[in-house]
């Protein structure tokens, strides 16, 4: 167990931009909520898994929404103590600690928010290794553990308890109850044991998203190259090089979807870059070739400051490098590729693993 | 307290397709619910609501969706005792009785289904006094008795406890989770103390079901007019008589929603009565008059039988009689209007009691 301050929050959400992927809302947002919350109340104690024991109780927390209106919906914070409160209420028993549902975007943050409120710990691990748009998309969910009870709380005081017959249900009722409650929500899910953590879990990734701040941080300290600076932190490739040219974005069925069109650049040139998402980035292709796909990462960083852009981040004109990495071993089994790969997306893309996609070569361009 | 046995659900079932104006679901379909559960668990108590001391719990439980598709996914049983249940638990204090939400289609005989297989009483009253197709549009709402904490349940296994800032956002939440769950779900809602059951509901609705459903039986059988038997049970108003023609009906936003022609006969020969639903009748107009609006009441009766016809009962070339009657005065009033009144429903029509528009002779047609 270490004490994680406010100060200490920037590396972690600036780590969490990197794995986000795009997606799962703006970090800066949750570091704005979570560093509010902790000058308030105090530092929050990170647990290590192991140190939980087999019967302790772990309840997730996070913000559910499409992040094009979750940055302009600000949470007052409250509201996922809200939807924490009703679900330790709901189950009757103390609850352990929080844990984030994914190590990227805003979620990787808001569940400081709940440990300083209320005093927990919170978990070293997430469920993803990263963000993922949909509840289901959790790496227990490849070992049976249930997603519900869940909670699901919004910032007029509406909450509800569900309880459905597997996780895919669970992301369709609280998908439409987010909708209903204006496309942003708080929610408290998949409660599960000290046991489950440790075993169906993604471990120790707020210490990695720390440690993958600190490298941007460091490198522009120094004045590298930030780039690759988060490239070799992340064990990634380069897979492009380019300028944001089109971006097309709506916001439907709760989700941000779209697609951005980059430019290449260096020895890209002459070539353009197409990248779907669907609140997070999913495919990345060009007229010719498939350079990446979920479940591996895509990350787009500014090529001046290494600095990772979200979705709705992306602008016209934006010089940028594109990251890919291998994300959780979990996700590229059978099991795994069914929840979270690109046929569950709707691409007719076979599923290829980025270092053999990319080779070695591109590791050091 | 008297005894309903299966056999006396008949009469209340008719009674029920009477003040169902059309909608609330088929009640031969609760009819038929209710009387395999009685035949199995026994009879059911009814209980008159002076009855209940003023701290008993009272939990009405009712089914929820588009009756189009009510009727082609008929319920088990199980379901509507899940939710009841889920909400017990929830409120983890024992339930005194059941309740109907409306006296009106399938939802004034499901709650024997509830009543039967718990092996608990149901109170002899409802909250609507007929039918109507939103969850807040109840009398306890005018008296600000909410809703909430709510249940709802599907025929999966899937279920959810809700809490709302007030009964519109009831209404919505649980409309889109009832969408999800197949447009047909279960609830359980509106927990009150016997003392606001008392003060707040339509009292000794079932009652009433069972008069009106005897007398239409009777008149059958002395081949008495069985229309003119029910106006006279329900001091109702003959405001149209004639021939259905064109019925135009759609399940959207989980509502039965349409509108039936029906060209007139005898006096209204020459004229077309229009009436629209959503899934009950809500307003009765020819190209001249408006002849009757929510939240009286409009009901479409079998012209040889007498029997009621519900919206999705409505065929080409059936002989009807249509008959309007006054609701429970305290929809009568602006705040029961702004609920229930044309308005609300989007008609910029305004509200006229039935007595006044159709006056005193045409109780005598």
């Amino acid at each position: 167990m270490r004490q994680i301050s406010a100060d200490a929050l920037d590396d972690i959400a600036r780590g969490a931009a990197v794995l986000g992927t795009g997606g799962g809302g703006d970090p800066y947002i949750g570091k704005l909520m979570a560093q509010g919350t902790l000058r308030r109340c105090g530092d929050v104690n990170l647990l290590d898994p192991m140190e939980l024991a087999d019967d302790d109780l772990v309840v997730p927390s996070a913000m559910m929404g499409a992040p094009t209106v979750m940055v302009e919906k600000i949470p007052r914070g409250e509201e996922i103590v809200t939807a924490f409160k009703a679900l330790q209420t709901y189950l009757g028993q103390p609850v352990r600690a929080t844990m984030s549902c994914e190590a990227g975007g805003l979620n990787s943050t808001t569940p400081f928010t709940v440990a300083a409120e209320l005093g927990i710990p919170l978990v070293d691990g997430d469920m993803m290794g990263r963000a993922f748009p949909e509840l289901q998309m959790c790496t227990p969910t490849l070992y049976g553990v249930t997603a519900t009870p869940m909670a699901i709380a919004d910032e007029k005081g509406n909450s509800a308890v569900i309880n459905t017959v597997n996780n895919r249900w669970t992301e369709t009722l609280a998908r439409t109850l987010t909708i209903d409650m204006g496309c942003s929500a708080m929610i408290a899910i998949y409660p599960m044991t000290g046991k489950q953590v440790k075993e169906t879990c993604v471990l120790n990734t707020i210490s990695l998203l720390e440690r993958i701040g600190k490298t941007i941080r460091e490198s522009r300290e120094r004045h590298a190259d930030p780039v690759d600076a988060v490239r070799q932190a992340t064990n990634g490739y380069l897979i492009w090089r380019g300028k944001v040219g089109d971006v097309q974005r709506r916001t439907e069925t709760g989700f941000a979807r779209g697609e951005a069109v980059i430019a290449g650049v260096d020895e890209f040139d002459g070539q353009s870059l197409r990248i779907a998402f669907q609140n997070e980035f999913l495919v990345a292709q060009t007229d010719n070739d498939v350079l990446a796909t979920t479940p591996d990462l895509i990350t787009i960083l500014d090529d001046e400051t290494g600095e990772p852009i979200t979705t709705e981040g992306l602008r016209y004109g934006f010089r940028v490098s594109v990251l890919s990495m291998a994300g959780d071993p979990r996700w590229r089994t059978p099991a795994g590729l069914a929840v979270v790969g690109p046929g569950y997306f709707g691409y007719d893309i076979p599923y290829v693993p980025i270092e053999q996609r990319s080779g070695p070569t591109s590791q050091n361009r």
